[in-house]
């Protein structure tokens, strides 16, 4: 059983204040293991890559290559269910055309003093994106990452992925072939991230470091900022579903499930103005719940994290929404149009009874790679302005400097910069 | 003197990579010290701000008030010099305009399939802007900072500033005023950098915290991102400037020594295909070195920093260029333009020999926030896209879902995720 909280509850905003300030993760402090790791690495480079990678994932890159080979995506490729294919390039289109409206607007202009004045944007040169093994191993991750890299012109496109035992998903390399990425590692965890961000032998440095991982891939994506580029550190996920009592309320119960499988610590909300659909809709988890191969962790996330939340009107309520700032927010409401210009803080909104959370998970065209933990109050999703830079460019003549010298020479005085006022002067002969 | 390096050495690739590879910042470990300060003002709020202040900032906010008061302003406003003032209107001016190009459009659009998807812009809540105290508490930080979020729309803007011994700069309090600062509080360090993070009985928690600091401040910064959204770390500042012979030396030595002189860990590296021009550069650097107020600081950052890179061909030179990625870039060529368009990593490019980069710093218009210690590969200056972010908008109905389900399904199953595929499919009677 989930928690439920009534706004009409004299106590509601103390316990939704609490509601609000849990924590879902506790972070391990793995920071001193994981220094030795990137020192290490950047001590032995692929002597280091092949040890650690014997240590944590049982596998002996002496024999089978740090490099995954183009005959092994082939033969992944080949091997792959045609259906599966076809939806994996059928997410890759839609993803790559909504990202590609993303791409930002070079803007060079002329002012009224004649100052010539510009934003340019470039794509980074080189990105690494972290792919995790095992049973979170997931093909629609490596296009949600590579996709936007590759629209915004990334030319080296680097993927990692650790092999446990020396497995691979292989829908994971046939996802980064359909992808357009460069080259495959068969290397995780904080080495995995210190050879992208220093560099071995084999793998050649990048740029930025993309992509989930565990707590020791979080932590030695922390160290290594600073010389390359990270996204964001992505959180356990969630859902938030605001629905009224015009729905099916097994569909409703099967997208808070949806959430609540993917983890554990997943957090899966029902906001909704009317009791008794509520009991319905927890009924029916309790039910779906019995046939569910991942009931286990569905059921601990829902009775740990979940929660049901009884508010007097939906669209007064918004600004509860806004200050859960969920990663995912349904909109199970008749007029969802309504709602959605009172929604301020959230990673992605799905409207109405037929957009699942779950079609933005895989086909939707827009990005799953989300901001979590209520950080859709200050970030966004993964987009492709995650790979590229913007240059500032300034271009005056001696009218220009002319016309606007002397204020910058005031400035650099008071702030008691005398060279500044100096580079100015001395082109004025002042 | 500065090192030199030059291109037709054999040895030049080792050495410029060994440059690159320099350091200027040792990073002090401060995070113990910096946990118990969050950790006071998370337990007792205002009282630990009072007594944190007393201790670092020797000044008792109980007689002065945490908040700086609009008759304090007033005055400050009133006591400013006029020829200042104008000098900072017309710099808030020009940033204002600048930034004002740089607000992204909302897209929402239908596709082919007839689904509706969406990127929709928002601004974030609250920021709170962080200046530092003393002799780095420059006015045109608190424009460059303020302003953008202004722009964005962002409705709270707070700034924090310590008082040293009780003493504010009172410009800073002016261009706050200028800016649209919503509230101005007396405090520094670590503790303002929680207080605005977790929020004291006086000061109401931000969302995101943005400004430059000491290793205190970063390191709080670092602390309580997460909770809040944090800008950039930024480090010592650098030029570099490419020149060729025909330049006046005087006005290229103010511009390296304009540089030099914020920080002894600044950096000013000179790049020409000229040596005697070169030696000539340096020979007026030491004279105008002289007549400095602060020589010892521009020296120190000169001789330990400053760098004359001998290129054989100034537009071959671009990669090098690149792999510097300098925080601000000038190209003082008698064709800027034809070099423009390879260059790729840069923060700020000023074209031409009118366009000194200290223009930039104060009423070009663009920003001077801008990535430091070759990041500019990966990262861009501050802009109004730090005060906004955006969410994605999806939707579907039963057409789309019938064309898209299948797809979302046939994924969900290759991943293990059968709540995922039930959560369509039961909309699907599938």
């Amino acid at each position: 059983m989930a928690l439920t909280l009534r706004q009409s509850d004299h106590d509601f905003e103390t316990k939704f204040a609490a509601f609000l300030a849990g924590k879902r993760e506790v972070s391990e402090d793995v920071d001193r293991a994981v220094r030795e790791i990137i020192d290490g690495i950047r001590r032995d480079g692929d002597k280091a890559l092949i040890e650690y990678s014997r240590r944590f994932d049982r596998i002996d890159l002496e024999k089978t290559g740090i490099a995954v080979t183009k005959a092994e995506i082939d033969a992944a490729v080949a091997a792959a269910p045609q259906a599966t294919v076809e939806a994996l390039e059928l997410a890759r289109d839609r993803i790559r055309s909504h990202h590609s409206r993303q791409l930002p607007k070079d803007d060079r202009y002329t002012d009224a003093l004649g100052v010539e004045l510009g934003s340019r944007w470039t794509a980074i040169e080189s990105v690494g994106l972290y792919v995790p093994g095992g049973t979170a191993s997931y093909p629609s991750s490596v296009l949600m990452n590579a996709v936007p890299a590759q629209v915004a012109g990334v030319e080296r496109i680097v993927m990692v992925v650790p092999a446990p035992d020396g497995v691979l998903n292989p829908l994971v390399l046939v996802a980064a072939r359909l992808a357009g990425v460069s080259e495959i590692y068969r290397v995780g965890g904080a080495h995995a991230v210190a050879a992208l961000a220093y560099g071995t032998e084999t793998i050649k440095p990048v740029v930025k470091i993309v992509g989930p991982g565990n707590a020791y891939v979080a932590a030695a994506k922390r160290l290594v900022f600073g010389t390359v580029g990270i996204d964001m550190i992505a959180g356990p996920s969630e859902v938030l579903v605001v629905a009224d009592r015009d729905n099916d309320p097994d569909w409703i119960a099967a997208d808070l499930l949806a959430q609540a499988e993917h983890d554990a610590v997943a957090q899966s909300i029902l906001m909704t103005d009317d009791e008794d659909f509520a009991r319905s809709v927890e009924e029916a988890v309790e039910r779906q719940l019995r046939s569910l191969p991942r009931a286990e962790t569905a059921s601990a996330s829902w009775r740990d994290f979940g929660a049901v939340l009884l508010v007097k009107d939906l669209e007064a309520a918004l600004p509860l929404v806004n200050r859960i700032a969920a990663e995912h927010l349904e909109l199970a409401v008749a007029n969802p149009e309504a709602l959605l210009p009172g929604v301020r803080n959230a990673g992605a909104i799905f409207l109405g009874k037929y957009t699942p959370e779950v079609i933005g998970d895989y086909v939707g065209g827009s990005n799953h790679v989300l901001p979590t933990a209520r950080s859709a109050r200050f970030s966004s999703g993964l987009s492709v302005l995650d790979f590229v830079k913007r240059t500032s460019i300034l271009k005056l003549g001696p009218d220009q400097l002319r016309a606007l010298g002397p204020a910058a020479i005031e400035l650099a005085r008071v702030e008691g910069l005398d060279a500044h006022g100096r580079s100015v002067a001395i082109r004025l002969n002042l």
